[in-house]
């Protein structure tokens, strides 16, 4: 099956926003089984429009395009496509009807021009949009007069802005591709995620105990991105689920060191829920990091119930301030040391009165290394009531990315604390 | 001119990664005069890979490639490419002695299968890599055997990883396009960066003084993000460079409140900048925000010149305990309140003896919103050895989006203080 996406929109070809839509459209259509072939960016002309759907048509099964529905000037979408097809346009009462009660409750004037969206092709099908006022719209186009073949395609058109598209994508669009598009004899998926060992490494240690599973169908497929790796099993046909089951079994006894989540999960997530299940409560205390791990942390809803503080004490003085680190301790070892961080993590756990606390201290550059200290060095500090734990590491990469690992490590540190992975 | 950007790698149209190459080859290209027409993504297939050069050799210039250089064996675009245009591959010296050092400098011994890399397509010019081992290749397609006119066309190959593909294109490629495709008559372009006004205000307000300059080629384009508004001006033509300068002379001064950089800057790195420049220092204490405002500060190079410490106080107790905040301001008021908002920047700025300090309270949600304190609700205070200034905000929105919203106007308004623009 041939699935293509056309992003609209010439703000993505001046480079000016991210094209967010390709990866998640992508994701939640492979994680259902299908693969999309080709994603093409056109911009907002006409002329462009009709050739991207022309082309696309006359090759796959299902088009998506996004973008372009809405009420401005230069969403043109829908207009273009519906000449192309030649399908007249009828203004459609219930998306009327819809625009009009969405801009109701609000307390919002209806501005005239939103009428335009609902302008429908003939023969469209409509999908009323939760989160806005442009309708998605679902499209038979049989008999297709651009495949030879003459066979019937199915195009779909979703508006552009994230927060609509992706819940009416996940509540109608898809229920509606698994109906019409069905998978033959089954299919079954799922990601793990893993942190603490490179893409060759974690293929090299799943390669023999998956070997029967994949003589039998399974399909493993690692992707890297920095501080993590994601393996991803798929199968098709009657045994898919078994077999993914299997390998979901095995993976997690063979690597169970490293592999921290399931699908979308982040590690702060599985941190911040450990903690709470067991009732523990953190506090942090970031030099280099400068907050990025209380950031991460927080982002999870109900964080809060699991930190008690963060402290992001740059100088010394705060250090000694806000920490109790000993002024001959910085004197001595620099502020970057073993013997920092564990008094960091002890002052943070103390001054918080928490369970567990976590300290970093480093070099995150773009300047401030030496020989002895290069770039890059940074003290990881766990401490709890039995222990206080530092680990060493040098993550020489720019700032950002050396902020991503660091926080990363620590999370890590964290859980296998928690799991008791980590030797007392 | 029409430009084609063609993406290579499965991996992104299974959604495992996100496309980034897009937007950044397309704003830097556009920032100097040359708009993409249509960027494609295909799989790491010999089919698919050949089929997309075809089609955009067929119709544009230039075409731009990325990913596939590589060593493994999904990396087949150079092949691919090669066998298409007929052109051998010959081993080349330099490329050789290019990844031989490569390694030797890391002290690493070199695989023999990067030595594929050194493959190169028979007349291709070669663009060595500073950051990796895959150069890229530069191929000058003439006669073009796709286009009917003939017409010659130039194809560019890119390696994929960003900190490659990045420095390549910015030293060597582009100077290369900016040579064999001389832009007629001259190009200007600037974007400026603002906040506080939504897209349609901003529109307004510079609608009238710079109507002069569009009657004479001025063309205006305006990107909102969440919290952002890019203006940004371009100009054809050899009164270009005082067009644009014009555009940006009046619009700083109309919207001198609202604009605070240009190009790539970051609220933040202006702050940072004003900080230190002033010889001023901050402290910040974050509730809702969780030390997302400290991890933007402390994204800047250098911000620890400026930021004393930053204190993340979920709860009450940290409140009083790190801010001082009395015990009896928290229950009269509840922790997200104006009068608390004031007692935290007050008690964070004594505590790091810094000349400014910022706090933030608020509920982020998704959970924690009252009638009388909806969910969004934020108080931010800003101390300074004169005054303490609480401003009340609703910011409705997800978790990540709140606390990058309520960063940003924590930041304008510290930037406002700065030049003055707050009534004191």
């Amino acid at each position: 099956m041939q699935i293509e996406i056309i992003n609209t929109g010439s703000e993505l070809l001046l480079g000016r926003v991210l094209n967010t839509h390709q990866q998640w459209l992508c994701r939640q259509l492979a994680d259902a089984g299908y693969e999309v072939t080709r994603q093409v960016t056109v911009a907002d002309t006409g002329e462009a429009i009709q050739q991207a759907v022309r082309e696309s048509l006359g090759r796959a099964d299902l088009v998506i395009t996004t973008g372009g529905l809405g009420p401005t000037a230069d969403d043109i979408t829908r207009d273009k496509i519906a000449e192309l097809l030649e399908r007249p346009l009828h203004e459609d009462d219930s998306v009327v009807e819809h625009v009009r009660s969405f801009f109701a409750r609000r307390n919002r004037p209806m501005p005239d021009r939103t009428r335009i969206q609902a302008m429908i092709p003939e023969g469209a099908e409509i999908v009323q949009n939760a989160h806005g006022t442009a309708p998605g719209l679902i499209i038979g186009v049989a008999p297709n007069p651009f495949r030879a073949t003459g066979d019937r395609s199915v195009l779909i058109m979703l508006p552009g802005p994230p927060r609509e598209l992706q819940p009416m994508f996940t509540a109608q669009i898809l229920p509606m591709i698994r109906e019409q598009f069905p998978l033959l004899g089954g299919f079954a998926c799922i990601t793990l995620k893993s942190t603490g060992l490179g893409e060759t490494l974690m293929e090299e240690l799943l390669e023999n105990p998956l070997s029967g599973l994949v003589r039998e169908g399974l399909q493993v497929g690692f992707c890297a991105r920095t501080g993590e790796v994601d393996v991803r099993f798929a199968a098709n046909g009657p045994n898919s689920a078994a077999l993914v089951a299997n390998a979901d079994l095995i993976a997690r006894k063979v690597g169970a060191e490293y592999i921290f989540g399931t699908g979308e999960e982040s590690l702060e997530q599985v941190v911040v829920q450990m903690l709470t299940e067991a009732g523990k409560t953190i506090a942090l205390a970031e030099s280099c990091t400068g907050g990025y791990l209380a950031n991460r942390i927080t982002n999870v809803p109900g964080a809060s119930a699991a930190l008690v503080s963060g402290m992001v004490t740059y100088s010394n003085e705060s250090k000694m301030d806000l920490l109790g680190v000993q002024k001959a301790t910085l004197e001595q070892h620099g502020a970057v040391s073993n013997a920092v961080a564990g008094e960091m993590a002890e002052g943070a756990r103390a001054r918080a009165k928490s369970d567990y606390a976590i300290s970093i201290t480093g070099i995150a550059g773009p300047t401030g290394g030496t020989t002895e200290k290069p770039l890059g060095t940074v003290y990881i500090g766990l401490a709890s009531a039995d222990e206080i734990f530092v680990q060493h590491y040098l993550n020489t990469f720019d700032r950002k990315t050396f902020k991503f690992v660091t926080a990363q490590q620590a999370l890590e540190m964290l859980r296998r604390r928690l799991t008791g992975l980590i030797p007392v």
